[in-house]
């Protein structure tokens, strides 16, 4: 399941809607990043995401703090871009560091400016298909899962992790397109024997390699969400290749979906915040 | 697994705390109910909610709307106890009927009042192990399940419902448990193929005896969170206490926990907000 092309299309369909945007109201729809301290691979992703961004007519304000920032300034920081009206998305780029209330952090995000699907009230969004955005790697599963045309209604997905912006709303969201799901995570006792009772298996644990072709059942969607050092995933794709039915690479797979889904988001944000003409045709993310 | 002796303890206590917070600050918890309309069920169930606070030290406040109220009024009517000081906690007794808009409704409600863990903070907050109260029916099943000492980490548990009251918030609490949750539903392909493989079943569709034995492990944990007319739970219980380790009975199970947790967060709640002395040895619903 190559996530390049529908990734690839998905942008194509933003940059055109942050075109008419832009025409409509003079404004671009800007996309606020804020990084704490310089973890190389944290600096790297925010320059990726920044430069689609870029390349897609989306403008973006990046606002670099020291690793030392406290909680509170961080929460004042966040909190100026959701009241700022030139702001159309917010993403904070995690982890933030141990000394940080990450949580409080997340949620002096505006619900409309919450593009990453970060918090509290994104989350109840999905789980109970209210209007709101997706966790973009969970939003952009999905999309990548619609793209292949495969029926998650009825189905047993196992979803593997339990992060609250990865796992928990991924099963959610499943859940509200009527899989059956299953979430398992570290405490699970005999995993294989539950991923292997599953038509999908999403692995989003964060270890290498982690899922084997012997914990698939033949034939199923394996989905994997992992990113390790190395541009390792979560599943042994040699192994699991051998059993599955359809399945995601690392690189190449979920990894541009969810950067496709933080983009459409942003210009979905800007658009309503800048009260646009609504576009049918634009691929919104519905939670429901 | 009788409901009605923790259920008693729980109250018993949640009425010594009442007083203390009577003595300490000259008022009494007060529990606001808004009813909408005059269904019969929901004209008793208030009614018996109300009898219960009353024995337990705790005050209440009835809001009578009639059943034209619409969204709007509804919503300003919750909107002004949640600014009210004098309450404590609010209960919409629902179902509202179909032209409300149930969710605004609910969103109204200030989460340091929610003590009936319907909106959408207090699920967010079950999910992720934040402050905040548990639905009461989740929070009871947890509750008894620990009174009987029902280990949960690792074990599978088997939600068959996904409400956004009862099904989708329970399996959160299951899951931050370390159990292994599985949620069913109406579009679940071979039920009892997923459930026969559960250590705990839940049952919570609102069918009359929609679960049998035929569904249960052998020596598994079966819990009846249904009422239906009746007094009919949604298990059979008389097929699967034949296969169950610890079963729930209708009445006398699960029915005593929700009212019990109902009367502890709202005794909770009134000590938060007036500034009480903590009080650890009261049993505080912690969501993580």
């Amino acid at each position: 399941m190559d996530g390049i092309a529908p990734a690839r299309r998905i942008i194509d369909q933003a940059a055109q809607r942050a075109a008419t945007v832009n025409e409509q109201t003079g404004q671009a729809p800007c996309l606020a990043t804020v990084l704490v301290g310089e973890d190389p691979a944290s600096v790297t992703y925010v320059r990726m995401k920044r430069a689609r961004c870029e390349k897609a007519g989306i403008r973006s304000r990046h606002v670099a703090l020291p690793a030392t920032t406290g909680t509170a300034e961080l929460v004042d920081t966040i909190s100026a871009l959701s009241h700022d009206p030139e702001v159309h998305g917010i993403l904070l780029q995690h982890p933030v560091g141990p000394h940080i209330d990450e949580r409080a952090a997340f949620e002096a995000i505006a619900p409309e400016k919450d593009v990453d699907g970060v918090t509290t009230r994104s989350f109840a969004a999905m789980s109970f298909g209210l209007n709101g955005f997706a966790s973009c790697t969970p939003g952009g599963i999905v999309r990548l899962l619609e793209h292949y045309d495969v029926d998650l209604a009825g189905k047993h997905a196992a979803v593997v992790g339990r992060s609250a912006i990865l796992g928990k709303p991924l099963g959610m969201l499943l859940l509200a397109r009527n899989a059956t799901v299953t979430y398992c995570h570290s405490h699970t006792i005999d995993l294989p024997s539950i991923t292997r009772d599953a038509d999908i298996v999403v692995a989003a644990v964060g270890r290498p390699r982690f899922l084997l072709g012997d914990h698939i059942k033949p034939g199923a969607v394996v989905i994997d969400a992992g990113y390790n050092p190395g541009n390792i995933g979560d599943v042994d794709f040699e192994s699991a290749s051998r059993r599955a039915g359809l399945i995601t690479p690392v690189p190449g797979g979920v990894g541009p979906m969810t950067i496709a889904t933080l983009l459409a988001q942003t210009v979905d944000a800007a658009a309503q915040q800048l009260g646009c003409t609504p576009d049918e045709s634009f691929p919104h993310f519905r939670s429901n």
